[in-house]
């Protein structure tokens, strides 16, 4: 095949690394296209292993790997098709509404997998989800995830809709929505959490915030900073929501 | 002022942007040399009346903005001198053991002061917490926190045995280390959390971690985690254990 750099428009994308493309390779076996690796890569009898217990095509080709490497330091690609698997509506969700940053959103997706937390919901415009930067700061985790983009916060709300016909079994009927907001009206403390067993979480763009509409849609959350901070940045607000609300409940 | 781009060794640094000067004016005021900005900062009646106020010398220069400006984005530059306060011995500290990416130090040091632990002990080597990169990941935060540099974290507990003669008074004899461990042996959780009175919050380097010699201070401290990650990210870990100890306790 012809490598080129990526590009958001293209139907497939690239793991920069040796670790998110195991991860690939892992989760993902049947979306995966091919792997190439350096001659130079220390693992390779481990690689490729994996490569035949998978079916998966390997070939060395550091003419590739130099192409695709932006900053060096990469030893493994893969490629592959990218996915969009749909929400699981009986589990909890993390809801992103426009993150701008590929790193932010990719350290997001590995906090939401480290608790457990298996399906994002992404409000457009976002940025690229397939991004190999976003892929590697996930550490391969978007490949554990289920993602869903939506065009509006209304469209991910509605749905749930499609599931009313589930709610007689108590399998969707009771999700509670949670926007965390610098003007939210709960602060979030360890000894007074909420304790629902169906959550979205919800947390705006890096610089914006959510808008203030979102004051409206279920419980909004602060988490308790000093005056001496504008705000806490989103991949941490992200975590220690997350962290908290997946918690094991007394 | 001769205005060069930044070095490790200069005995001077700056701040990139408004946000991070008017912390610096605002925090420490008696390291700033000089302040500049662009002819286009549209909030230049608040910074002239803020330097006027603390009797700091403002200059409309584009040429130096354009020169320190690494992305472009930047209006104002603060020039201060670099300072060093050492901790206070008796409030809550977190010890970050060779941090090497001054992004996540800048990071940490936002979220410690958004949670009010104000004392910062780096073990070197370390990244250059005055590199203009990490005053700016911190949001100017870190003119709001003390630190101090150790060449080891020997070092930094030998720093509380001249305390000694207070602790009769019982202001510094009860201080508990935590260290974040991925074989941590106590499991961070919301509904069991270590109560202490006085802490310190220790960190490892974003590849390698803590040694395991780090076991044997104090408790070792693990945020339970699912198989699918190979760890949290540091900014993240670190900012839940602050979260978490930082609370108000029931």
């Amino acid at each position: 095949m012809d490598i080129k750099s990526y590009k958001k428009d293209f139907e497939y994308s690239y793991t920069l690394g040796a670790f998110p493309t195991f991860e690939l390779i892992e989760a993902k076996p049947s979306e995966v296209i091919e792997v190439f690796c350096s001659a130079s890569f220390t693992d390779m009898e481990k690689l490729e292993a994996k490569c035949r217990e998978k079916g998966i095509k390997l070939s060395v080709n550091d003419k590739i790997i130099n192409k695709l490497s932006d900053k060096g330091n990469v030893y493994v690609v893969g490629v592959f098709n990218k996915f969009e698997q749909g929400l699981d509506n009986t589990k909890p969700h993390v809801v992103l509404v426009n993150p701008s940053d590929m790193g932010n959103l990719g350290t997001i997706i590995r906090t939401a997998v480290g608790f457990g937390i298996m399906d994002l919901a992404i409000i457009e415009p976002t940025a690229d989800i397939f991004n190999p930067k976003t892929v590697r700061a996930s550490m391969g985790s978007v490949f554990r995830i289920r993602h869903e983009r939506f065009s509006s916060f209304e469209d991910y709300l509605k749905s749930f809709d499609t599931d009313k016909k589930y709610t007689n079994q108590g399998v969707s009927d009771n999700r509670e929505i949670f926007t965390f907001m610098l003007n939210g009206e709960r602060p979030l403390t360890v000894n007074d959490c909420p304790k629902p067993r169906l959550y979205s979480l919800v947390f705006g763009n890096e610089a914006t915030g959510l808008p203030d509409k979102f004051l409206e849609y279920g419980t909004s959350i602060i988490i308790p900073q000093t005056e001496y901070v504008d705000s806490l940045n989103l991949t941490i607000a992200a975590g220690i929501g997350m962290y908290v609300f997946s918690q094991k409940k007394a």
